[in-house]
């Protein structure tokens, strides 16, 4: 799907919600909608012909250019606040604007440019561009299947050289596990890399530290790729040396956990039953309470965005929305699990994006 | 200075300002309180002697008693709702908030909490805590100075090892200098690495392609270190091969103007004062057009913070604030030079913290 048709999809929900046009401050949908990327941007979009507009500063003129030929831009420091001006100057009387991105200060600054517009108003439009980024078009799960694979490739390659190994701190692994996704086609990682050792792993977000690994460990990775603004979102948990009987028990019941959740990734299942088909083979094998968290997350241009699997979450799955399944087992101060794929939600099984093995690894 | 000793300084600030509380939503401000790095948090300062309280939710426990010994913790998933609740119930009336932070929605929210209280009111309260976080204590000059060191070691190993060479791309520079700056202590990049070759040098903000080096061509790259949450910000511009003399002209002017824009920053000094000093090197060559930003602004545990050093700004220079001096002269289609530092005002000398040379230099 185009830049334009994705602003063709989000006009038509204009004119459903009565809205003339809508005011984009929220960065991430800015990309979504236009290509633009620069850290000071807002994009005006109309429910009718009107063209879009996309406002940035000087230091963007060449960028914005090049990553959005197909819509105006203007050249201007204080972007919303333009485009309110541009929206009502076009005639727009009822202007949505992101009132969950949109600061109290900020507000007042785009609210001074109708004063001299009696007939003209600034609607809450919470969420609007979010909805529609849940479904993936295939040039997003393009990106997000090369995101994937670099994080595979990365794993794949500290594990075959031994990198997981006694002696080595969390903090080292972490660096070269980044290191190795940037060779691997990444542009970053799409979120700080958790490396956690031993007891740590107990901690769902740990911060790698310079803990030094230890025969016995478990070692729990998470971790993904950025590429193309895409991320992608994946942990593994191995053992180190050998491993007891207490690490092998919660490993099966996490991975029998993570398989049920991922066979109930069907096109339209209510989300909170997702949640719960993974839950209920955790909590039957007597270790619900050491499972605190939602199973899981949509992926796309950000690492945390709809759909949220959770028990409390509302609404169905979407053919097209990618998504993780991460359920976890932490016994405090012993050690932790967690199993986590990216997956891409269709009419037939979901397509795995992140394949690095999930079987039980002692290294 | 601790944590506990920012704070102090915090409600001494609020006893002045009438308030009785402050909510803190924003995350790098939660950090500089309290020393709490996670990502869903909010923290409550009060005038009087009653303790901070920090909110965060469950996943966040363990890395909270770590991270923030020394506050009360409430483990909150609605993080600025609930402080504001117990706001009230300490009686509180006038209670600050982020307004420059808090969006639109998210002010009804804490609006709520106020609903059977009429005596209290939520204040505006924008950009307090960056006002104190424009000085610097001695503990975050100590990190500003790592992070500068990890950005000089690596791309003095990038340039001694013959990384710069004709052939190599953009894209491998930056992701090599990404990798060799955490190879040498760096957390990861203070924001994502500039490399500009050729005519893409004229371009101020240019993101790394897979444009081909050549001889001849400007080489301009700007990068930091991202060390303990504190950045360093640093820009070098190289010729590749053999130099023109429109080339060395053009250094000539940005490196004396670089140099006349470090020798103001006194403390004391007007900022627009500051840039124009260095303004008038570039103006003076006949170059003032192609030179369209500011001449620098503050660093710390964000990359751009106060003070904005730029001919609009007002204010002057703080001892102990930490800020870039970055003049460049840009000729469209045929290449630009930019050269940067990050110094610590004093009653001295500035302390340079971006140490790598700065001479023309040919490789």
């Amino acid at each position: 799907m185009t830049h334009s048709q994705r602003r063709d999809r989000l006009a038509a929900r204009l004119a459903a919600d009565g809205l003339d046009a809508i005011l984009i401050s929220d960065l991430v949908n800015v990309r979504y909608l236009s290509g633009f990327s620069g850290s000071n941007a807002a994009l005006l979009v109309f429910a009718g012909d009107t063209p879009t507009v996309l406002a940035t500063d000087s230091r963007y003129r060449t960028q914005a250019a090049r990553q959005a030929p197909d819509v105006e831009t203007a050249i201007e420091r204080a972007c919303g606040r333009h485009l309110v001006g541009r929206a009502v100057a076009d005639g727009a009387a009822r202007i949505g604007f992101e009132s969950h991105v949109v600061t109290v200060d900020g507000f007042d600054v785009l609210a001074r440019e109708l004063d001299d517009h009696p007939a003209a108003q600034l609607v809450r439009a919470s969420g609007t561009v979010e909805e529609l980024r849940e479904v993936k078009d295939a040039g997003e799960i393009a990106l997000l299947r090369l995101a994937g694979e670099a994080a595979d490739a990365a794993l794949t390659e500290l594990v075959d050289s031994g990198g997981l190994r006694p002696g080595r701190t969390e903090r080292e692994i972490g660096r070269q596990l980044e290191a190795l996704m940037l060779e691997h086609g990444a542009d970053g990682p799409s979120f700080e890399t958790i490396v956690a050792a031993g007891a740590n792993s107990a901690i769902p977000h740990h911060r790698p530290t310079d803990a030094v690994l230890a025969s016995g460990d478990f070692v729990k990775i998470d971790f993904g790729a950025l590429v193309g603004g895409y991320h992608s979102d994946m942990t593994r948990t191995f053992v180190l040396g050998a491993a007891a009987d207490w690490q092998r028990e919660i490993y099966e019941v996490v991975a029998a956990a993570q398989q049920a959740g991922r066979n109930a990734l069907d096109v339209g299942a209510e989300l909170r039953d997702v949640d719960g088909a993974a839950r209920r083979v955790i909590v039957d094998a007597g270790y619900g309470e050491y499972f605190g968290h939602g199973l899981g997350h949509g992926v796309g241009l950000q690492i945390h965005e709809a759909p949220g699997i959770n028990s409390a979450a509302a609404g169905t799955l979407l053919a097209g929305s990618v998504v993780t399944v991460e359920p976890g087992v932490y016994l405090p101060d012993r050690g932790g699990v967690r199993i986590e794929d990216t997956l891409v939600v269709g009419e037939r099984s979901p397509e795995l994006l992140t394949r690095f093995p999930k079987e039980f690894m002692v290294r």
